[in-house]
């Protein structure tokens, strides 16, 4: 019997459901609009509507063991998403156990850069390795820690919020409510912010002087910088430099084998990885120079959040059998 | 039949071996000057000799069925001291191997902070805990990092160097060749370093002005402290201010349940702990506040070293138990 895992990615716009085989290949595929419902138990049954759909027509002897969610502010032990500030639903919304019930199946829920790291060890290029990192760069900075093989979530749920580490604490202001926190810096949102700190500051004549600031893209900056915009190109350093500085940071914590950047942002290849680089090996502790490798995501497509999501199932039942 | 383990704190000037029950009782204890030895194999040796004569000494039906050694340097993974800065001999020191060939009985070893975390969950105030972090504040800093239970060592065997972040990268020297490190200000040789500052900046009187650099301790800036002395109140507040600062930095990596403060510094009390929690809270991200304890360790006393290492043992047996 072929098995399968559904894998819903939530964003603040769109909902990704796909449906995956153990190998990573998305069979089935379908958005729903996150912002057309006004109510969740609605928006919830749109959902579920479409998996039992899908369901009905599996083909002979496929059968849908389980649901991963990835969603901001998710949490993986209540399996609720707390608090969401990109949802219009406030509180507490119980996702794991609405679709446990409905479905009776396992659902595994968690935040959408938790997701990405358990996608980069199932199928991405994690896989063989049990000490890692990944950054998800959009309009914000999301990380997964994978240590020692097992998803790192904390004591409350919440572990591994890298967008919210200092960089300034009279910095830019963030939608946390801090000032000068990593993701006001180093994201698509932070790029942009840099752009506009550098045309203001300075005196260069720049292709990005004619675009405003609700236009500029993360993709309109990197084009500038390959044909040598001299504000565009130090945009990515600068942004490199605060990564690779707080990067540098955060491998003394828990000593990865490699940090993985996933998103828009890097895509920029070398643009973005070398001085991330560089200023993460000039700013470690000597015992780690030159042991920690920089590394782009494995999963870098539009399916990556469906494979992330779809990835949890078939970690959680990994785990269990190990645990036998 | 009663089983002991052995534990082994090696110190730069002393190295205390401790014979100790399941219950944290240390049934016989002794002292080895590290620095009387200027070859490797005759420490070792001292070492093997005051156990094998202890061995020969135990009670009808006590067997020790482990040694657990914490050391600065000290690798998990490989058993080995690794180019200790603090010991006269030099490179590899393979010491888990050469006891296990000795005494044909597991040995484990890692740092000295990392056996302070294990110990601290074993017999001290983590038990039941499955997430917590021990921040060691003795000469320099040292941390050790539980998440979901387990040790947390990382690729490559040197998980938890919070002493080698950053505070300022243009701050004071640091024996690791960096400048500004948090134990450079975070420490017994930090807080020293701060009335220095303290002293030069200010025009204050204080008793501090009368001791001379190499004379001063932490137990004599704490009772200048308590008896009102305005550059050592200062000196607390500077001092808890950056840990933190930085502890908020930490919290959103591995999200703990709570942090313990070991050693001569956090024996000052509220002057250490209150200026610490109220800076980690202003400086954490909203979703941690009031989630995070700050707690004294519940092994303040002279044995903790020799706990903290014997504590890796039954940690190793426990964890043997549990996979099976």
């Amino acid at each position: 019997m072929s098995e399968l895992t559904v894998g819903i990615d939530i964003g603040g716009t769109n909902t990704k459901l796909g449906i995956v085989d153990r190998g990573g290949k998305v069979v089935h595929q379908e958005n729903i609009p996150t912002t057309d419902y006004e109510e969740f138990p609605h928006y919830f049954e749109a959902m579920a509507m479409a998996l039992r759909n899908r369901q009905s027509s599996l083909p002979q002897g496929a059968k849908i063991i389980g649901i991963g969610v990835g969603a901001a502010n998710g949490n993986y032990y209540t399996g609720n998403i707390e608090h969401a500030t990109n949802l219009k639903w406030k509180g507490i919304l119980p996702l794991a156990k609405m679709f446990e019930k409905e479905f009776n199946i396992p659902c595994i829920l968690t935040n959408d850069a938790n997701a990405a790291a358990v996608g980069e060890m199932i199928y991405g290029h994690a896989r063989g390795m049990k000490d890692f990192i990944v950054i998800t760069l959009g309009t914000g900075l999301g990380s997964g820690f994978v240590c020692g093989g097992i998803l790192l979530n904390g004591h409350h749920g919440i572990a591994g919020e890298l967008g919210h580490t200092s960089v300034n604490p009279t910095g830019r202001f963030c939608n946390c409510g801090k000032r000068g926190c990593l993701e006001t810096y180093v994201s698509a949102t932070g790029i942009k912010r840099t752009v506009y700190k550098l045309l203001a500051d300075h005196l260069e004549s720049s292709e990005l002087r004619g675009i405003s600031f609700d236009n500029l893209n993360t993709k309109m900056i990197t084009e500038a910088a390959q044909r040598g915009d001299i504000v565009a190109l130090a945009c990515f350093e600068y942004t490199g430099r605060i990564l690779g500085m707080k990067l540098a940071e955060t491998v003394v914590h828990t000593d990865p084998e490699a940090i993985f950047l996933f998103g828009g942002l890097s895509l920029a290849g070398d643009l973005i990885f070398k001085p991330t680089i560089k200023h993460m090996e000039a700013n470690l502790m000597p015992a780690f120079r030159g042991k920690v490798k920089i590394l782009p995501s494995g999963l870098q497509n539009q399916i990556a959040p469906i494979l992330g999501a779809s990835s949890l199932v078939w970690d959680y039942f990994d785990k269990k059998e190990t645990a036998r």
